[in-house]
């Protein structure tokens, strides 16, 4: 049964399989063991279970670590040039997010360097900002693109996550956010922009299969409920799941759109109503939270207990940016989802794993299951507690990827 | 002039002496250069401006790197056995901090593990957290007693910490922290434990050399304002210098007290009073504000534009602790002091160097000024704002202290 590439993670002292059972939700099992086969999960559970056909494999030993799935980062802008901590200064001096904007500052600061760029300069920026997140025990990592703006730049930037791919087993989730602004030459026809990306970013990325998914900023100063609704179209026309940054500054009613029409994720979501909470949780669509531009920017948290009394799956994405999160790091992320926004510690771990994989619609990832790609992280901890408890500190000992490990 | 045991460093991007010069609060320099001999600075500036002498000094380059101060955490308490992380999960399941003292939770948990660990144990332990602080960039960290309350074994506490200075060049500043909490042998008498803390445990460890300051925690549920009192008048015949915990829960008065009595500093600070505040400007006590135990027990963040307005110098410390906050991570708590506190990036860097060597009475280091100690920190990055804009990932480069490389 047991092929030569197949070995036994044994001496877990934690194991976190995400699969519910023994009547917990994320799995917990005392005195774990789990079997790899090439990179899949082909069993786990209690060691005092393990079949008897898999005793003599290869052992790895956790050493009594704590193991659990890699930790999957569902939303993430890592393709970028430049940098903009003067802005994150400019607001340490109480300068506006307007102040800022009229200095040259937010999403249009980013532009130019990212559209100056070459795709060598994007893919050494990018892989060391992934090898960054895997650090602290990302294996699944978001990629939008949204810094250029033009047809071509948005795909050169598609092309460098596929570019990255090649050089990391990191797993990356290329997202096409063409509707992150309006670009500047587009400031006085945005329906000409809308069209653009819906009559040929959209079908140019659906058809050189660059993307696994379509995001729109729909929000005040962003892209209206309408606007969105047309990109949306486009994307179902050409087979690619959708998804929307909602409510971060303003509730266009985004979270009911994207019930309707069934769309992935609904992120940020500072502000929502009572009826997008019901449509999402009816729907199915994940509520992705990010703490770490909420207390950047000093906003106020969305409606975790709301979320939770309704059954909304949440998910907890470290949103890494130039603006507003310059961070990647996912268990401060958790941290400051426990702290900050009152989620449980059992919620946060949901949120970066299972809940995370569904917002990205990879139903191979997220648990360590029989069937599942073998994506997971020896942690230097005893229990899940320990890691948004410790924050700051990287108690991350190995990560491994599709069954290897790091280097 | 220059000895044999003189170096250059050369190449630095961005110079931070925080020797106010140029007309800028960080001394920052462009184009820096700083000459090491033996342990201390001999000098810093521009590199344009290095006096010939030394020139043919061996070089240590910087490659461009900006250089700062080591930092300074005021306020740590790293001497402990046991952790916490149960109690982080209960809050976290909407558990209240009286639940969790009912549950044996709080400082008590720690009481029985700290007391039943060995030296070395502690040694271990506590050095483990030294050199986790190091990794960020802290070379002087203030090592608090306060999880045995016992005689034996705070001067116990503050042996470990003498023990680890010996294993370790970062330099602890060992705080004696007995008036932590009144201990459960004295819960029926409240006086005895404060005399015996004046009596016996402050002579001792006055006599013995064993702490550079002596601290208490002023508030409810802790000491009086009637009981700091007594024990700063027995910390002050002693010689030694004091501080304490106030405003945390409920504004006592302390920082008038300490303002009174020529203390060094007065930590958390949530609540204040406005008297409290002028007090604390005319009288030069350091505010040490620790925004990471702020955000994990949700607390009001304290009135930061009052002290600016008022000119109270703040330092910003991580509160180490195996309770409200886990974590030595001073960039981390310079990111939360920006974003939560509203303090400038330059105030933060104050925060955790100028100032937060004020709070330990140390006139020799905080500063890259001639004469002052060679602690010093080569940062992946180019100006002082991307340490704290790139929160969660560790920029330190490479950590100095007393003119040497920490391996």
């Amino acid at each position: 049964m047991a092929s030569e590439s197949s070995y036994l993670v044994s001496d877990i002292g934690c194991l976190m399989t995400c699969s519910p059972q023994d009547g917990n939700s994320l799995g917990l099992v005392k005195n774990g063991a789990m079997v790899i086969k090439a990179s899949q999960v082909e069993w786990s559970g209690a060691a005092a279970d393990l079949p008897q056909e898999f005793l003599n494999l290869e052992k790895k030993s956790a050493e009594g670590r704590m193991v659990t799935p890699g930790l999957i980062d569902c939303h993430a802008h890592p393709i970028f040039a430049g940098h903009r901590a003067n802005e994150f200064e400019m607001r340490s001096n109480g300068e506006t997010y307007l102040d800022i904007q009229k200095a040259g500052g937010g999403i249009m600061a980013t532009l130019g360097p990212t559209r100056d760029a070459s795709i060598e300069t994007h893919v050494a920026l990018t892989l060391s900002r992934v090898q960054e997140a895997a650090r602290w025990g990302t294996t699944t990592l978001e990629a939008k693109t949204g810094y250029d703006l033009t047809v071509k730049g948005e795909l050169k930037c598609l092309n460098v996550a596929q570019a990255v791919q090649g050089k990391t087993p990191i797993t990356l989730s290329p997202t096409l956010l063409g509707a992150h602004l309006i670009p500047p030459e587009f400031s006085d026809d945005r329906e000409a922009y809308v069209k653009l990306v819906c009559e040929d970013m959209i079908p140019q990325a659906a058809k050189q299969k660059l993307c696994d998914a379509v995001d729109v900023y729909c929000d005040q100063n962003a892209f209206s409920l309408a606007e969105t609704k047309l990109i949306f179209e486009a994307a179902r026309r050409h087979n690619l799941p959708f998804k929307a940054h909602v409510g971060q500054f303003a509730d266009l009613g985004g979270p009911e759109l994207l019930a309707s029409m069934e769309g992935l994720s609904a992120d940020h979501l500072e502000h929502i109503s009572e009826e997008g909470i019901q449509a999402m949780a009816a729907a199915g669509v994940v509520a992705v939270l990010l703490p770490g531009a909420c207390v950047q920017l000093g906003m106020v948290p969305p409606p975790v207990t709301k979320f939770r009394n309704a059954g909304v799956s949440m998910a907890v994405g470290s949103d890494l940016n130039p603006g507003s999160s310059h961070s990647s790091n996912l268990p401060l992320a958790m941290w400051l989802a426990v702290t900050h926004y009152k989620m449980t510690v059992e919620e946060a771990w949901l949120g970066v794993t299972t809940h995370a994989a569904k917002a990205l619609g990879k139903t191979s990832k997220g648990k360590l299951h029989p069937g599942f790609d073998a994506d997971f992280v020896f942690w230097d901890a005893e229990s899940p507690s320990d890691i948004p408890y410790s924050f700051g500190k990287n108690c991350a000992h190995s990560v491994f990827t599709q069954g290897r490990v790091l280097n």
